[in-house]
């Protein structure tokens, strides 16, 4: 079995290696960037974990789950367009540091170069492995519109909103691991499974991930705590906070959310009172956990030895415990 | 053998019958919009062609060849945004519609819907199919690239720019026919004659595109009629006036080329007036000539009987006389 930091090591050296079309420097110099300036890798190492639980043979699946890193991080950069976001992993988004053309399209072109990735899947599971990726890519897309859809809108619902980020993060992550799974020989049945867990994974990461963007530390996350309050981010702790809410918070918290020309760090004070006061933390680290654990469930019923099950449920456990 | 009004006709429909994810329309509704405001669907016909000269059963081919379309109008989209292009074929450009957002993550669902079209090859084919695709596609972003680039220095070479087309504009022509006659049954000869044919037809047809708009007419062309001369895109009639004018011609158009705050009119009439001195309109009608004599030439070589050829033929002599 391969540890988290072998994998992470071997989708890092294929990252690098990646034999990009060199006629133009100012195209590709974004794409190494971005994949340069961090990131745990997650989908990749999830997905090479998930083949390693039913071979020890993962070399075939690594190019084509290097593609599933390209791919996430051209929404990355595509993304930090659309929310207006200037910062990336604590740098520079990439139309920060040249402009929303440039940004356009190297993260066009790293589609491709995603592509690229996933057609060099043995001939065998090239449809296969190719249709899973397209159907989540086409996902996060409709996951994204829904995001900014909503930004526009006065109130959604907790069911709305969790259905966005299903689209928009859960189901890459459930493709990743279903793709590596595929690419180890998994059977329908435990492939099903598989993508449950990621699926489930995927949601538990992007809700703790709303908690941390409120809750955690600029310094370890690399991003502004309360970025999410400032801009007004639509995020399960304001999604919850609005559904339990009586008449007068609600007012209150409408008022502050997200409302340009206040004090950031007044706004995050006030908005972060109000979750305080309706216990939106605890509900949030409940359903984070919730998901943790269902991933966990699908994980035990996958039909291969518990001792192969222990480096994803370890890394699991290190999501659900993270801080950043 | 199918004529060039049938086989956009399939086209056209096999267009409206993509399967989209209907979860938002507003994020399908901008892609629906521009692929109904016309094109030539030259892409996908033009693959069918190359199909139809191998085979009469062209059916197989028509969703994968779609994807070409679709692929085609995802890059319009982007560039329009990069380009700061308010109008597409006579009618506002999606970023115009919509907003910049819009039009990125519009565009990047039809680089997957794309995929989607390619991943319906036939299972025998579906690699090499994608492989000829995805280095196209890779190609077009750094031709785009490319352009861009170019817009920012003072002069480029006739070589730098006909390399610059080759790969935004030819190359994709050029995968088109291929993937056409490779699901058409070609053998390898045959593809690459092909191949070659799309690349000169895709070269002489940009190099068209170019003399049309300095000279075309807006009411048949869809566009405004010198809009490159105003914009101060670099074009093959300003790089080869460039190239051949003394240094006041010289000084004189670079002073007026694309310079922001001068009349329009004055300055079309300024800069066709240098082209005309150094009779840049023959030369360029000349070039475009050459490669479609060509393209011809190559199409002459594929080892199938002339009467198949009449109809890719009759398209190429179309392209060749045409006015808009």
């Amino acid at each position: 079995m391969f540890s988290r930091s072998e994998l992470t090591a071997m989708v890092n050296k294929a990252l690098v290696n990646i034999p990009y079309n060199r006629e133009s420097e100012r195209l590709i110099e974004p794409v190494r960037y971005v994949l340069s300036i961090g990131g745990k890798r997650l989908r990749p190492v999830l997905a090479l974990m998930a083949c390693n639980l039913f071979t020890d043979k993962i070399d075939d699946a690594l190019v084509p789950v290097t593609g599933l890193e390209i791919f996430h991080n051209f929404t990355l950069v595509h993304d930090d367009i659309m929310d207006n976001a200037s910062l990336r992993r604590g740098q520079a988004a990439v139309h920060s540091k040249w402009d929303v053309n440039q940004a356009i399209l190297s993260g066009d072109v790293m589609a491709f170069i995603a592509n690229e990735c996933f057609l060099q899947s043995p001939p065998e599971s090239l449809q296969k492995v190719f249709r899973i990726f397209n159907k989540a890519a086409v996902e996060v897309c409709v996951g994204q519109q829904l995001d900014m859809n909503y930004e526009k809108v006065g109130i959604i619902h907790q069911d709305e909103y969790l259905r966005m980020i299903e689209l928009k993060t859960a189901s890459l992550i459930a493709a990743s691991v279903r793709i590596g799974a595929l690419l180890g020989g998994a059977g329908d049945r435990d492939s099903d499974l598989v993508f449950e867990f990621g699926r489930n994974l995927g949601l538990a990461f992007q809700v703790q991930d709303d908690l941390l963007d409120a809750y955690g530390d600029v310094k370890i996350f690399g991003k502004t705590s309360g970025g999410d309050i400032v801009t007004g981010k639509k995020t399960y702790l304001y999604v919850r906070a609005m559904e339990l809410a009586g008449p007068e918070l609600k007012k209150k918290l409408q008022e502050v959310y997200g409302i340009p020309g206040g004090d950031p760090e007044t706004t995050i004070k006030v908005v972060t009172g109000i979750y305080d006061t309706l216990n939106i933390k605890k509900l949030t680290e409940n359903l984070a956990k919730e998901y943790y654990d269902a991933a966990l469930g699908y994980l035990e019923k996958v039909s291969v030895p518990a001792d192969r099950k222990k480096g994803i449920i370890r890394l699991t456990d290190s999501l659900n415990s993270r801080e950043q």
